[in-house]
């Protein structure tokens, strides 16, 4: 499918496309740039890819598809350290979370003659590293397509067919739409864990020993999100303020009319609402989105 | 172990110790008192007890143990049947997720020389019903028991030792004790579930089909906690309002901290919160209360 791939940043997602791409022979030959030389050696010794090095410029040479799959925040370091040696016609793209700012900054600093589609793999697991990633990551979930307006679109079906082949669905949609739907299924799930895991941490010095014990009875679920990788959430956020803090605002809101509702003893009001959340998970795992099993089939 | 067990409600915690019971053959007999015949009928052909009748007076008569499994609103409809034929010197417990309320309405009305030591087994699922009930629930999951004042040492013993049969580790604490560190373990995640996902659903009606599709992002990990029994759940949020509504002040405080942080591109200040979140799930793990596969093992 493409004679060279390169991965820049061969995390948990980097490392899962390079293993798809493996198992699937879609190139002939995959390289990654890291920063960490440790990272390089671990890759190469994995054999995750074929060449690695720290020398992004060097490595990037000659790829008909580059992945950017760093944090939000590297995107501008990388893109100058690339774009006088990026292939004419190649394909550049990226896995991030957040759209609308990391299209605008490549759009501004990216060659003519590059065909630059966003992507975004709606998958992912709590661990981070290339010792984390698998290929069977992309099956089943769902990328989003965020294609330059600019971008032909054999390049477009071509990136489509690539995520198809390592297992994905494929749908495409506007930086807007993206930021405005995932700030509801994905940023703000991820910062309520995060500060429920955070608002137990400052009890925790109290209670140290009792609320890790007894965290079966709810807390367990959402320190599973909450031990996601600390940089690449950080920057989701931050790219990602407007649609995060008015979902912030609309959370508070709602949160402070259950606790007005529980203070006041409304049985009926708490009982409809929790009524209506129930029905939405078995839409979830109808459309196969997640596991049916009582307690995700956990023993 | 007990010549006859009654159990009050036989959802999905009360037909797991039903079957438990038989499976580890603690009791010669097991019996259950369900308001509607349906569920009367439908346990005794599923064979998870003896005997089962809405003559709750009647059921009750004769037990050595009897566990109320019932929503904590039902406890006083539920002694105020049974307090004349409870068994002399019989054991009364239930497993309710709430203790300081509970206790004080059964201690009002408890006749004498029933020894009344409340249980709660930190275990359950997101499923309802005596279908959804299994015998290893209990398995490596804390049970937390709070004895009345005047109950005798051996008949705690005794119940302790039961839980312990049936899998649980078991722990003794007061009722404010329990309250107070049940709404950081269990409450306030709960209602944070629900809150969450009922923003969604707000939502929900403009953005409909892509909710459901994208929620692999994070978002349906909350769907399975808020899909728990609304009205067992509605009652516990009641029963504890005052620690849960301490809880829920605290958690907005926080969300508040990192809304800030988050406007303010104070990168440094998220991920040192964002790391601390993730050393808490190693401790989970390490302490047996949740598996350590990614994505809880999910495929």
């Amino acid at each position: 499918m493409f004679k060279k791939v390169c991965i820049i940043g061969c995390g948990l997602i980097g490392s899962s496309i390079a293993r798809a791409i493996k198992k699937n022979n879609l190139a002939k030959k995959i390289v990654s740039s890291n920063r960490s030389e440790a990272t390089n050696k671990k890759v190469i010794k994995l054999k995750i890819v074929d060449e690695a090095s720290s020398d992004t410029s060097k490595v990037v040479r000659e790829s008909d598809l580059i992945i950017i799959a760093t944090p939000l925040s590297s995107y501008k370091g990388v893109l100058l350290k690339i774009k006088k040696s990026i292939k004419n016609g190649a394909i550049l793209t990226d896995v991030g979370s957040v759209k609308k700012k990391a299209i605008s900054t490549i759009e501004k600093n990216i060659p003519k003659n590059i065909s630059w589609i966003s992507s975004h793999p709606i998958s992912g697991t709590e661990e981070s590293g290339p010792e984390a990633g698998f290929s069977e990551l992309f099956k089943n979930r769902w990328c989003i397509l965020t294609p330059s307006k600019q971008v032909k679109s054999k390049d477009i079906k071509l990136l489509e067919s690539f995520w198809k082949k390592i297992g994905s669905k494929v749908d495409i949609m506007n930086a807007s739409q993206h930021d405005y739907v995932l700030s509801i299924t994905s940023h703000l799930p991820h910062l309520i864990a995060y500060n429920l895991v955070n608002t137990t941490l400052k009890m925790k010095k109290k209670k140290d020993r009792d609320i890790v014990k007894f965290s079966a009875g709810g807390l367990r679920d959402f320190t599973r999100v909450a031990a996601s990788n600390p940089i690449m959430w950080r920057d989701i956020f931050i790219e990602n303020k407007e649609n995060t803090s008015k979902m912030i605002d609309k959370f508070i809101h709602n949160l402070k009319y259950l606790k007005r509702a529980i203070r006041k003893n409304e049985q009926k009001k708490l009982e409809i609402i929790f009524t209506k959340t129930k029905k939405i998970r078995k839409e979830i795992i109808k459309a196969g989105q997640d596991i049916g099993k009582p307690n995700f089939g956990r023993k």
